[in-house]
């Protein structure tokens, strides 16, 4: 306790007179309360907190990669901040529970006085998309509309202004690309790479080709796939095709990104990549409480209300359903596996590069 | 303790011998055992045990329903056998988090020694679905191949004859039809019903004209929506249109099953409602539970194999994202809420049918 | 859409301006902000936004029980209350997590600013428990103390005129001792339990006797554990030795509550108790969630702070762990199984009774 | 698929025709099954195997720990197999809500048949708390009874033989020892550390003199607490003083790991004490589990059996919780806050020492 400090008094430091006033049922102002709406408000207020507070760490994450050298102190903590977002994030996940125990019947019975209010208009929601990464243009159309139909012109002008900063998955891509080790003097990793997956797509090939559970039509499909998988495998291995594929949205990452993130998850107990690693690892994990959010978020819509409209005066559940696949960021994280080789075909680091990338005191 | 009874040992009991001795990994025969293995072989197995205990309280519920009179307090005992169920389902949905604990790399070095083993082989888990009440023709495609190509004869012909048998979803439907409730002397509810849905739809038809927030497209959309659930309430009341919209799927429930899990889900406060409200809010919970852990499983694929095949010899995720909607059973309890009032419009049961409702004594 | 609604906000709605400012960490007042300040703010808001929740849940039920009659239609909505209350506790286990993820170091660094702030203070967590009810004579040392010191003079007359209103337990009891059925004409029921009580103490005790696995001194130890619940039976069924134990606060229900409430769950399935019963359950996970916070609780802040003193000027893991076993409140449903019978040498009630505790339709 | 592959079958793959055939209830030996004695089977044989994985993974870590040097690639291979065993212990903490599905009465109709087959029986159980490092002489005396009593010769010899093997206490002990950080040329951290330990004392004395919220008798004590932790400070740094705490088992580290660990503890954020890092808070997080694990499941037995004996002849939730916080094993790094310092009266590092805890590269 510092000198001159004032004693601080709970109640004042959370600021719990404003914090329990603030929840005022509009079903009050037509007649008896609806006893149901006290949750609708809270647990949108608990909705809206959680989001300030992963924004909180988020901005937080974001100022380290601004910088164009990123000490590895700090990127100690950036994991640190990114895992703490994922522990808020499988809470909110749970709490959906909460909104579960009240009925369709309970909300009906205020449904009506919140039109045209929505989730749609929750600008922290949309702030934290579009720091993560999520572009207007990838957006699903209902998406794009609602930044039209939805929003004021201070917000719409917020958020465009926002769209234009780097988000946090333009630095790491950046972050990713400037990684020093890809020139590796006489090694050439890539060509060995390039022979071992040659080798480990034709076994996967002999599998499907000799696998008699399938059936003829289900061999075709799986051979296709495999085609797929083998030209994504070229694309990656040949600057070019790769910016093709870049077109399509398939790809998201740069050239150089995708290869430096390929090249940590496969040497990943390597000392000098562990933070590294766990920080794809807790971006591949924030995407996917995101989308698992959004799935639950829809089913939970659709038990409470059916086909019937929401309180935006539109029906939720398919728009939601729609953005669980659509509105998705860190995915070539998501798909890297396809990428990945064994550990018994991947080619072994010559004792040189191993050393570079161990401790001073190793 | 019974005269005679022999005293009963911990091993012995859990024949924990026969258990622990059950993980056999495949690696080992072909070198090095992968060390990850050990974890995918428990995994699956304790899946297989937590499927023999649903399918345990399953049987049990089938058999109370399939007497023509199910008993109160037999429903007691149905309702909480299935609500063990569902929290069963919620650990196996957890239990997803473990093997995403084992990385790609860790998979694809045992990987090959499994294949052709598949997931898809398991018939407990396929008895399950067909117990519930997925029908042949309701899976999708490669679910039904799946019978053909993975299961030997025997297995194909022990789930056809399960097929046979009345499913949980059959005997629901025939018990509901049953209530007795449904004729009411005087008291034509579903008159009543049909004038307040009519107006119901109107003030959401009003609200949709003059939401501002809606661009002119979302507004046609909505609107085309709302025409469909006013076509759906219109088939609700009527036998003949009903049977139509039976043969598209859209609804499965027998008319009379529909209308009386509807009256009980508007009045499941009435104390003879209690428990079968209770019945209808669970096999909507395992419906649900069952989709997320689809869901969640074929998220887990993804990180791990991308593209790549899995064992089976062939690429899992995408199957399993297709289920994740298609098979679901009890979609009318969850499309249900599309039917109900709000209880202030909702017609007000006649003090003489309350009390038929109530308990003896009251 | 009521004619004439003003159209809502949603921003507006759930007060955003007041509540995403309410966040003011005191460290910005001595130089840098500290970082996880904001987390320590968050978490602690939510906290109470959850508590105004329960303490909503809990107000709704308290109004039911004050009548003399409790509606059977009102008694689901009560159980459904609970379970809420049930739903929301185990987020707040949950949230626990949460706080794990702040480091002591990052703690220390903003903890002396809130001094003299503390948990201790927070009113409406102190209405929880008075409200469930907690009595002044039953909470520890400590806990008594904090009124005197850690309050103001308005909050203690506030919770001390709360402390002279009915709790829900008092509540709760008066309502199962007006229960009816333990008047049953000819059958005595507690005659029969207390034979087969007899029969079944005697069965462990010569278990206990006759296992070989107890040495001496455990042997000796569990006997006098079964004299001690013989003892208790003995008390249940005398109600001047029943008063006796009463007054060592052993047992905390009246004579009649007990009995009513044994009576439910020797018979649970019967339709009559299904709600009864249900209710009984809640009352005791709500108690349980409540203890496993506490105790959780106190393991958090043992590993965020050791021994060291926390911002209230005391060290409170020791504290939290005493109150987790102390504070409890429903401890007599918790310990009931003592003295449940296995169905098999319970008493089997009479048609006559079975059909008052039946239907009026059956 | 390798030459000459066998096709593995999912079924034969699992065993399961042996898993699914090794669940005998007791109860059809001695009349009608008792429905709910296959869950009870079969809970505890998930439990047996999650435990088999758990030993799988500490069983390879402390092979990697009985080597003399550790490389920085296999300790993170250490760190993410101990998180895999938290993952684990958290579902097997939320498996308890299943066994909780259980009423007292199901329990009851075929507790008797298995008499005396009790968990204390569980070996792997008792591997488990071997192989983390509880002593016999740490144990309750239960727990050390039910080495004589419930064993079988060969059960007890085995076990035996184990508590001479290196635990795993004792080898990360070693291996904190052996951290080559703590002679540190010039720099006397230790001598810094001491000063600023003392200024933090002394202002923790000032605010519980100061902080007018406590009664006397609080102050008494919490000064009587903070003497305790200056006296606990002073041990740290005096190795003669160190020795005579550790006779008193309130510390369990040698000196030299103790230091080491607290050292790792302050500078987390160096790159060389990140994995290091890891592990400690991982063995934190596997005993906190451990002990919310014994905690919840005396809870769970007390609600089932109130004060009745159990299986094994004896009445299990009082032992249960004795154990909770006897039988823990890492709490040196539970209770290590207590000698944490805030980062801003840390001793800041020296530039050549900084750099000795880097990568190579940077």
């Amino acid at each position: 306790m510092r000198k001159n400090q004032q004693p601080v008094n709970y109640a004042d430091y959370l600021q719990l007179d404003k914090l329990l006033a603030a929840q005022q049922p509009e079903s009050i102002k037509y007649g008896e309360e609806a006893h149901d709406e006290t949750l609708f408000i809270i647990i949108h207020q608990v909705y809206e907190l959680w989001f300030k507070q992963i924004l909180h760490e988020l901005m937080a994450v974001i100022t380290v990669f601004k910088n164009s050298k990123v000490k590895d102190q700090e990127l100690s903590l950036v994991v640190h901040r990114l895992e703490r977002i994922c522990v808020i994030q499988k809470l909110l996940n749970e709490q959906i529970q909460i909104l579960e125990t009240m009925t369709p019947q309970d909300f009906l019975s205020f449904r009506d006085y919140l039109i045209p209010a929505s989730g749609f208009q929750s600008i922290q929601f949309k702030v934290l998309e579009i720091t993560l990464g999520l572009k207007r243009q990838f957006r699903i159309e209902d998406d794009k509309q609602s930044f039209l139909s939805r929003l004021s012109n201070p917000q719409r002008a917020h958020l465009t202004e926002l769209e234009n900063q780097p988000s946090l998955f333009e630095l790491v891509d950046d972050w990713l690309s400037r990684m020093p080790f890809l020139q590796m003097d006489d090694f050439d990793f890539w060509q060995l790479y390039s022979q071992a997956t040659s080798t480990m797509l034709e076994s996967d090939r002999m599998i499907i080709q000799t696998n008699n559970q399938l059936t003829e039509v289900e061999r075709m499909k799986e051979l296709a796939i495999l085609d797929e998988t083998a030209d994504n495998f070229a694309a990656l291995l040949d600057v070019e095709k790769y910016q093709v594929v870049l077109t399509t949205g398939q790809f998201r990452l740069s050239h150089k990104a995708m290869l430096a993130a390929l090249f940590i998850k496969q040497y990943s107990e390597e000392p000098a990549f562990n933070l590294a690693h766990q920080l794809i690892q807790k971006l591949t994990q924030i995407d996917e409480n995101l989308t698992l959010w959004r799935y639950r978020h829809a089913m939970m819509v659709q038990r409470m209300l059916g086909t019937k409209i929401g309180t935006g005066g539109s029906s939720g559940h398919d728009y939601l359903k729609r953005t669980t696949e659509a509105n998705r960021i860190f995915t070539d994280f998501f798909n890297m596996s396809t990428f990945l080789l064994p550990k018994a075909v991947l080619p072994q680091l010559p004792e040189s590069i191993r050393k570079k990338l161990g401790f001073y005191l190793s």
